[in-house]
């Protein structure tokens, strides 16, 4: 299969960053994948601690770590000299690398020449696999989710890995299919959507989710909004390419333009759905929405309730902030609508 | 800006090819921009001719050609070796050389040598320009009229050039927008829409129709088609970013199906124009339906003018054959419906 695939289980290099919110790629390996994450590493200056064994790259190479994973943004998107050399080191003892930064690993002589001598891979998790295929439209089995937003930050990832953990738990044979480069690292495998060349983007999307058995359940991550005036192309490309039985729109409650496009007022969340749909049967006559996942983080708690209830009286959806009532009323409407429990035995 | 942007007068390179169809490139340039094209250039063997003036390499040079395009598609999209010394040759005497096969001609080392030293630039017109940016959303003056597609191949390209000839008949200030290589080489700059990532799609498009008078009509090119199950992406970003005020649907009588996928059904052009207003509100909320642009070809003759008729009474909208009844009604439509005479003096 044609997908960015890592090489697990991981150490997190956290290098020097002293605040948690630099680190938001390395903690959600932690907070989702803690079963792949062996240990952290943490340079001289810095301060962030995910609660994983302290690990040198001489322990995770004796380990049988197979990839050291850049859990931190960097600045400019270029990996600081500060790093380097334990990056080198890591390069060198056979661990893969992995960055999500926009600078190539490969462009990194000390580390391109470390890794050439080892074998280890250098993964960009920006960069797409080469060949990706033209989009055929076909059919395929097995069962596919789809969350979407109404916006682009508005919890699809998060939804997506809530709905997909919340799956395993029932016994349901089920996979997180990730599409941007968070989702990919947290997943160890996936493509960057919003990367590949606009030709093969629902190609790639076919990609994503292949054909399974009739019971299985891929969760995909969406990305964009399909109303975006930016990434727009990219969530239709995803959507065609999916196929989705079943999708899930995100939200972030009192948001009212696009963020960063302060004169682009927010589609309403029904709009989102009318759309989704009417593009969605052009690959999947049955697609349906089964839920809204909302972020609630914005309102005071007293209104928090009444802005769920009013929006699922409008909708006649469940209607859940995932962080604070988790995702199971959107899976009973899934379970009820789509896969009824005598198919799931 | 951000354009691919060519050097004329052109010297039109056909290769050995004998048979037409495989000079489709070199046969466009003729035809819709003789003023542009020097000379042609066949070499032994070779039998295709355009009817412009036969012309050497040093010909060309001393009459000042700007641009050596090959107007012939090749074999598995590689440079055949045959060709070689006259490319070099034209490079060497100063000619840009132009190319829309997939091999990049940057990648053949005598070619690529050649150019350096005389300065000459090798553009590969499928290659996208660098440094696009993300779409911005925000409306443009200045008007536009996009053609879509209910299918790939079904005469964007020629209707969009048509109505932009027209207008210029007219006396109207007009620009045809290239989105693809070979509208590109006959309009001399543009953007490959299929081969940008999909981040930048809608980005790409606003800049293809860059802001411009109130009265200035920019006719874009259009891709794919937005109901298509691998292209409908590529369509979606080029329909957001151009943000049209009116748009032209292009369809091929008789076809039932989308080339190359059996299995998926054509939508109606009802349905066409249904999706694009839809979409399209979303950037221009004044979007439009000026008419219908079809290739009757396959039908006979008398069923021809019989098809047209039915179709503008379901429609009502304007319904030409443009090889046949050229695409005047559709331009009365377009000024009657966007542009009343009074605000075009």
């Amino acid at each position: 299969m044609n997908l960015i695939t890592l090489k697990s289980p991981y150490l997190i290099f956290l290098g020097d960053v002293t605040e948690l919110t630099y680190a938001k790629t390395g903690a959600g390996l932690a907070q989702w994948r803690p079963e792949l994450c062996a240990g952290q590493l943490t340079l001289a200056g810095g301060s962030v601690d995910l609660g994983l064994p302290p690990m040198t790259i001489e322990e995770a190479a004796n380990a049988g770590v197979g990839s050291l994973i850049i859990g931190t943004a960097t600045v400019g998107g270029v990996v600081p000299t500060s790093w380097l050399d334990t990056l080198v080191q890591a390069a060198e003892a056979g661990l893969d690398i992995v960055s999500g930064a926009h600078g190539r690993l490969q462009e990194i002589p000390h580390l391109a020449a470390a890794a050439k001598r080892s074998g280890a891979k250098l993964v960009d998790v920006r960069v797409p696999p080469a060949a990706l295929p033209v989009g055929s439209g076909k059919r395929r089995t097995g069962k596919r989710l789809l969350t979407v937003g109404t916006d682009c930050a508005v919890g699809k990832k998060y939804t997506a890995l809530a709905l997909h953990a919340a799956m395993k738990q029932r016994g349901m044979d089920a996979d997180f299919r990730a599409s941007g480069q968070t989702g990919i690292m947290i997943s160890g495998r996936g493509i960057p959507m919003d990367s590949v060349v606009s030709d093969f983007l629902s190609g790639a999307a076919e990609l994503l989710s292949p054909e399974n058995t009739p019971e299985h359940w891929d969760v995909i991550e969406g990305q964009g909004a399909i109303t975006h005036p930016a990434y727009g192309a990219v969530s239709m490309g995803l959507l065609m390419g999916s196929q989705p039985d079943a999708f899930v729109v995100c939200h972030e409650a009192g948001r009212t333009h696009i963020a960063g496009w302060p004169e682009v007022p927010l589609a309403g969340i029904a709009q989102i759905i009318q759309r989704i749909v009417s593009i969605g049967e052009l690959t999947n006559p049955g697609i349906r929405c089964v839920g809204v996942s909302v972020n609630t983080s914005g309102l005071r708690s007293a209104e928090r309730e009444e802005y769920l209830r009013q929006l699922e009286r409008e909708l006649r959806l469940p209607c859940v902030d995932p962080l604070v009532d988790g995702v199971e009323p959107i899976l009973e409407q899934l379970t009820a609508e789509v896969a009824p429990a005598a198919e799931m035995a």
